[in-house]
Formats: C-alpha cells, structure tokens, sequence
C-alpha cells in the first residue's frame, strides 16, 4: 500500500508538480491536503485481488451457531420468528481491551507517569450466523437488527456508572485490523473521553457558543447547497465524501434528526439508516471490488446526549493507502483523490 | 495484520479476560491501553516473511547514481572525498503534496468551508547510493551524513516566510506506506501547525507555565530513574521505549541537550546521534527480522525554536500491527505488549 509521500516513483523526466490544496475539517478544525488536477483518478482505487472464498460455516469459527460455547456468555441475541435460530448475538470479547473490573482512580507511582485500571467494556456483535455473509450483502431486515443491537448495548451500557463514552465500530479485511472472517462489529466503552471525540465535542461547543446553531446541521446543509459531494440524500438521511475528507473515499452518513447519540435514535430511523448504509456499503463493495474498510459510530460523550450541539454519524474509512511517517508524526493527512471525483464515481454506480 | 479488538479469535472455553491497564503519555496527556500479565510476547512480533534481496543498482530507481535526470534539481548533495561521488541527494519530491508556489491566505467560499493552496516544501532524502542499502546496516559517517542533511535542510526551509512547521520523516517497507526500496528520508515544511505538534507544544508550555521546567528532560530523567525501559543510555542520549507506547517497540531516542529543534543540534551530537541511531535500527533489524518502521524527527514550530520548554527527539514507530477502527475514531492506542517487555527484549539483544 504506497503512501502518498512516496508518488516520485512514478516520476517521469520534466513532469511538473501536483498542484495540492489544503481544507480544513469543520468538525475538528484539522487541515487536510488533498490532491487537485485528479492526481489520482477513483478507478485507480478499485482493488486488484478477490478475496478467497469462504464455506458458510466453520467448526472453528467462534461466531458460527453451534459453536457458542466457544464465546463467553451472551448479553443479547435477536432471534428470526420463523425459525426460532439466532441472527444476531453479542458477548464480551474474550480478550477484552477493557474490562468491567478494577478501578477508575488515577494514581502515580512517582508522581510524573499517571495510569489507572483498563476499566470499561469491550463487546463484540455477530451481525449474521452465516460464516461467508457480509454487510454490503445482506438483506434491510438484517441490517435493521444489527442497528438495534448497537442501540440496544448502547443504551445497557451508557448507565454504568464509570462509563464516560461508547464507540461502536467495525473492521472489515486485514488491513481494517481483522483476522476473523466472520462479520462482526465491535463496541468498547471507555473510562475516559477519547481523544478525538473530545476535540469533535470542543469544537461543536465553541460553534454553538458563536452561533448559537449546532455545527453538524449546518455542515450537512453546506454539504447539500454544494451537492458535488453528496452521494444519496433521502428523507431521513445524507450520505456524502465530506469537503476535507483525509482519506479517499471516506463516506459519511449523517441524520436529518437532532440526536447526539446512537442511543436516542428512534426506532423509525433504523430501517431508513439500514436502506442507506446497504446502499452506501453495496457501492463500495462494487465500485471497489470488496475493499478493507473500518466504519466508526460517533456519539457524544456520555452524559451529554442530550446536547443540543452535537449530532450522532457514521463515517465509513475504506483502507486504500496506509498512513506513513508523516501522517502519523504530524496528524496531516494526505488525500490523493478529489471528494468532489470520488463522490462522482459513486454516483455513476448508483444510476447503473 | 490483525489488530488487537480482535484477540477473540484466539479464545479458549473457559479462559478469563486479558487484564489492561491505561496510561497517559506525559506528552501529549493522552491514555493509552496497554496489555498487561504479557499478553503477547516480544518474540510474537518477528517478522516471518524475509524481503525480496535487492540488486545494488536499478536502471529504473530515480535515486540511484547515473539516474539523477529523473529526479527534480538537486537542493543538496554530499560526495564522498575519496571518489568524488554523491552519498546523500536532497531534491524536490516530484509529486509534492505541498509546494513553494501559491498564497497561504485562508479564503472560503460559501462562509463555511476554509481552504487554502497547498503551499510548503516536501523534499526526498536519499540516504545512499546503493539500491539495496539500509539504514540499520550502513556505516557511522554515512548515517552522520543522513543526519547532516536534514539539519542543513531544515535551516535552509526555517527561514522561507510561510514554514510554520517542518517534519523529517522516514517509510521503511510497504506497511510504513513506501513504495520504493531504494533507501530515503523526507521532509515536509509545512503552512500551519499540524494537530500533533500543536498539542504537544501545547502540554509542554503548560507543563513549563506551571512548573518552570522543560517536561521532556522531566520525562528522560523519569524514564533513567524507573530504568525499565531504557535500551540505551550514552554521554549525550537516551533510548527508550517509553511509559505510554502507543504501540510495540515504539521507540524514542531523545538528547541530553536542550535543543528545541533539530535546526541547533550541534555539530558534536551529530556523530554521537548517528552511534545511537545506528544501534537502535540495528537491534530492531535483527530482533524483529527487519520490520517496516516509521520514524519521525519532532521539532518545536519554526520561529519558536528557542523555547525551553520543548525538546527536539526521534520516534521509531515499527510497524508490526494494524490501525483498527476503534483507533481511527477515537485515537485512544491498545498496545498488546508492555514496554517494560519489549524493552527487555532489546536490552537481551544488545548484550550478546
């Protein structure tokens, strides 16, 4: 996966600069650079190698029916009505990054190095019993209940008492940080507030305080007045390449309501939020031949849903380029592909 | 490469859950998840897969000596006295992603989105004439030749009006995000303070404002003084893998100057600089069978480099685990292995 920083291999003798802009993100106030000229053209992303084909079980998948034993215990499972079997099951993950034990006090051992107990949750949600199935392919029903599990935990989860916020995400391929084939998403709560949700949450507050509006409504309005980078636009929801995207492709998906978490989204919204995210997810999937990509649910803080000023969304990352020394030094991404090129190439797929 | 939220693959019935603790990076203030009870074992992170052996010369390589007419103009170079040939080459990147032409004057055009012309310097440092060189293998004085380069580069860009910032920044292998083996560094001097050095310039003035010392020689002496996770102590630097490791083997050398940039690093550390360095890419070499890696030279911003309250240093980030989505959204790290480990593992290199 070449990085941007390196695209003087492809060098020729005489050839001129690419002409970059730098935008800044509304939602954090962090710039990007972002290639102009169409430095690197959308089709250029589409990935070269199919993905080997899977059975749709597998004895040694801990996610498959039959094998739960192999989870510890479930908090929660949706059933089909029909045949009684579960569709969608979540348990803590066996090897918890944080764990409901310990303590959320702060100490030092020499009053310079600070350190608590990785107190918090960390579950994993089995979105299908299929082995081989994958979101971009499965059915609204299906979708809708994955949704209403996030909700669901989202909520068992906000009431406990060390619980400071609730990321809800998902990583699909190698590259995206999986090694298990089984498609599942992931929800992790933490003692304390992230540092990047704290800086969305900073920012959101500092543009309420001058305008008195909340941010997220009025970027998604500039998206739409725009329009060149929206991709579907429904009656409940805009999905879009936002202006400073850092990566190609990256997609948003952001409600017409005012919720600043997933936990208050209402059960109206979830068959519509389905609708658009198989959409979004099926036009990757064959725009760019079943890309890695991460997908990351952003609430507000715990405690703070029910702010005026912020506005839950998701933001899908497909994993086309890695981040290099550069981006991981400074915190500057460079983008090599135009949202406004991206976002058009999606929307040719959707009109076929 | 799988990423850590995905241990659950490896579950046993009955097994308990991995115990973690959470740690702040003094630097930065940010947590960090770190495996306790050994997790993972340093050994686990040896590379398995040897790279393809290298021609030493490539009729394609741009950076290889006779094919200099590929490259832009070369901005500086250093011969060997002996044989009058290059060993260093500094020269434009071709396909910058920011260059020294446009305004760096903010505008937008709808009152909402900011945009600016990708305005700085991006350069490429090659390190040697040899296709199939390596940093971690070459010798002493053509390290301190590297080294020499960034110093006479970075003085030359600090004084160009529009430098807010300059990154020295190394890709080591695919995943570290290079393309191109021929061995090389590059620099990136950039319009506006990116996210990263803003915060950590912003902890140490407040750390300064509220103690009246510079944090990172607070921090060096803290890390001397637990021991634990030193490598490597000489007469002028210290190399260690520090309390709040983002990820393993993350490295840090840093000096026992107190140079804000890596603009004033005097003539007298470069050699001292190049031993350290030399050791440390050495013990990853073969401790890890030759792992990508990232590194990244900090510097205060330009025009504050005479602060005392930041401290110029290198970070060697080995590339040995995936960016998962709960990292992208949240930016708070789940490092499996403990430093205290990995730097055990190290120092029993180093004594054999």
């Amino acid at each position: 996966m070449p990085d941007e920083t390196d695209r003087i291999e492809q060098s020729l003798p005489g050839a001129g600069g690419t002409k970059t802009e730098m935008r800044r993100d509304p939602t954090t106030k962090e710039w990007v650079i972002i290639a102009r000229d169409r430095a690197k053209r959308p089709h250029e992303f589409v990935q070269k190698h199919d993905r080997p084909s899977l059975p749709d079980y597998s004895p040694t998948c801990p996610f498959c029916p039959g094998n739960e034993s192999m989870t510890p215990p479930e908090f929660l499972s949706y059933q089909d009505q029909g045949t009684g079997r579960w569709q969608v099951r979540v348990f803590a993950n066996k090897y918890p990054a944080l764990s409901p034990v310990g303590s959320t006090a702060h100490h030092t051992e020499d009053g310079f190095f600070w350190v608590m107990d990785g107190v918090g949750a960390h579950e994993v949600i089995v979105e299908t019993p299929l082995h081989n199935e994958r979101l971009a392919r499965m059915d609204l029903r299906d979708i809708e209940r994955v949704l209403r599990a996030y909700r669901e935990r989202y909520n068992a989860l906000r009431t406990v008492a060390f619980v400071r916020a609730i990321v809800i995400f998902k990583n699909h391929g190698p590259s995206a940080g999986t090694s298990l084939a089984h498609s599942h998403s992931q929800l992790i709560a933490t003692p304390v507030i992230p540092r990047t949700m704290r800086l969305r949450h900073a920012v959101a507050a500092e543009y309420y305080d001058k305008t008195g509006r909340c941010l997220y409504p009025d970027l998604r309005e500039h998206e739409c007045r725009a329009g060149r980078r929206i991709i579907l636009e429904t009656e409940r929801f805009v999905v879009f390449h936002p202006f400073a995207s850092k990566r190609p492709f990256e997609t948003w998906i952001m409600p017409k309501t005012q919720d600043a978490s997933f936990g208050t989204v209402p059960d109206e919204d979830l068959m519509p939020l389905a609708g658009v995210l198989q959409k979004t997810l099926q036009w990757l999937d064959h725009g760019l031949n079943n890309p890695d990509y991460n997908y990351i649910v952003y609430s507000a803080p715990v405690g703070e849903e029910d702010t005026t000023y912020f506005l839950w969304h998701l933001q899908i990352i497909p994993r086309l380029s890695a981040m290099a020394g550069f981006e991981l030094g400074s915190g500057l991404y460079i983008n090599p592909a135009m949202p406004e090129d991206t976002a058009q190439f999606i929307r040719d797929l959707s009109e076929k």
